[in-house]
């Protein structure tokens, strides 16, 4: 089985933080948002919006982009997730089982993985379709920070936005699944945490590993697909801030100018960017080839090429 | 690849809950404690001990009795719970591969699943290795209900124990995994779930839907198999409590007799029943093959035919 990504969707609810507002708020200037968090307004899901609620929006965007979609087909749903509905038990999938209405035989459960989780969640679903010969699956990425934020913490508050996004995994794809790669430090996981209730970020530390880890993971990877730095049609990165795509873009040197730097006026939404990036961008695209790369909270990474299949 | 089960071994904590003292608080003698309950004692886990040390404590029990397994051999390690270390985030499986010592090169996530999550699990991360081209991974379960148990409670705090148990994944297993078949009903969510940090559950919904669910299903997946309900050498049920499985095991009429019913003196330790079935019933036995199948939280449920490779 050829097993790729079809189709993608996304849901941004339409609430709004005026992110110039809040950073003024702790004596940061306009500049300073543009520069380095890298969006003047962030996304924000209504009180009432459950994360099921996100996914389940999603799933009907794409749903009504692609016609060829039918949701009695599908075999599998996955939720990437460490912010689910509730308190997290049930699994927030078996609640979007219900919700968008799918046979009581499918296959359901969450990943619990932040903004590594697309990279990684393509895998695992790929993997889980092929060795129990599923046709159709549903990869849903919905992690909204905003039930975790201290708005008074000016390490966090500025960055986060929140999303779900929606991905058609199944045979006759667009873009193929290439070699992959991943990585875990525990020995970091104190950096990016939920600790009563709130998120807490050591931000240095985590803009240092990433700068220092995961140009060099995506060079591994591509030497594995055969492709180097200087054959990559595009980039898509995660989008942790505007300071660390730039600082990867620098990085990457005259390569940096096909990184794609884009937080959608939303901001970070954890799992969510690398799918938006791709929705956005690749699919009418004429990349032949592209690299994503996921990073944060674990530590996790997690980087792979997809090559296109198909117009 | 032909990937499945290596070795499995477990950690129980040393805690003990008297059932008997418990039930009597509610004015329910020793002999309900019995009949339906199926144990006079309840493991619990030490108020600092975290999901991560038992899932540790499993790995290590695990490298004590397989002086093949390597653990810088180990590619994958995934943590199947829905009560992981602090918070949820980050996830309990990076916080493992940093306290037992594993390469940083490792693919790392939790599966959030309840007492279906050992089934789910193999299938996962089975799909996972092939894909990923890995060789050895490490499925582990470890889901501390002591954490969200509300002792007041007289539906949940006579049946949940504190358990994990860990299972080397990998070529030439002593049990081969065959077909497998999956479920979801989120329509039934609301019948296990955690509100204000306690666990509630709706005993009788949970057990109507498991005495109708589960033995077609595991029906359905044996014809996958070639094989019926009379020829199984073992059922490896989810040990719920004692009255479900004596349930299921009346349904299943004559097979009934091959129903493995144990809740070892420490409770229904969610997706940790099954797994401590096979390391201390089908190991050592001369079953063929045997049916798995959990079913709990979601709702959720999963059936899977193993069969035996070599001693």
């Amino acid at each position: 089985m050829n097993i790729g990504i079809k189709s993608i969707a996304s849901y941004i609810p339409s609430g709004r933080i005026n992110n110039i507002a809040q950073a003024a708020y702790f004596d940061r200037d306009e500049a300073f948002v543009h520069a380095k968090i890298g969006t003047a307004t962030l996304s924000v899901k209504g009180a009432n919006e459950e994360t099921s609620d996100l996914a389940a929006q999603a799933v009907q965007n794409l749903l009504d982009k692609t016609p060829e979609l039918r949701l009695e087909d599908i075999d599998a749903l996955v939720v990437v997730t460490q912010n689910g509905d509730g308190e997290g038990l049930p699994h927030t999938s078996a609640i979007v089982q219900h919700k968008i209405g799918l046979r009581s035989d499918v296959a359901c459960f969450d990943v619990s993985l932040g903004c590594s989780g697309f990279v990684y969640g393509l895998y695992v679903i790929k993997g889980f379709m092929e060795t129990m010969g599923y046709r159709n699956g549903l990869l849903i990425t919905a992690d909204p920070y905003s039930k975790i934020m201290n708005r008074q913490d000016r390490v966090t508050t500025l960055l986060f936005g929140d999303a779900a996004t929606a991905t058609w995994i199944g045979e006759d794809p667009v873009w193929a699944m290439g070699p992959a790669r991943f990585g875990t430090d525990g020995g970091g996981a104190e950096h990016l945490v939920v600790k009563d209730g709130h998120f807490h970020m050591n931000g240095r530390q985590v803009f240092n590993f990433a700068s220092h880890k995961i140009v060099p993971h995506m060079e591994s990877v591509l030497a594995e697909a055969g492709l180097s730095l200087d054959s990559v049609d595009a980039y898509c990165l995660h989008q942790g801030s505007g300071v660390i795509v730039d600082a990867l873009a620098k990085k990457l040197g005259e390569n940096g100018e096909r990184v794609i730097k884009d937080l959608f006026g939303i901001g970070n939404t954890v799992s969510s960017t690398i799918p938006l990036l791709m929705e956005r961008y690749a699919f009418n695209s004429d990349w032949k080839n592209l690299v994503m790369s996921g990073f944060g909270v674990g530590l996790s990474w997690g980087s792979a090429v997809l090559t296109r299949q198909r117009p």
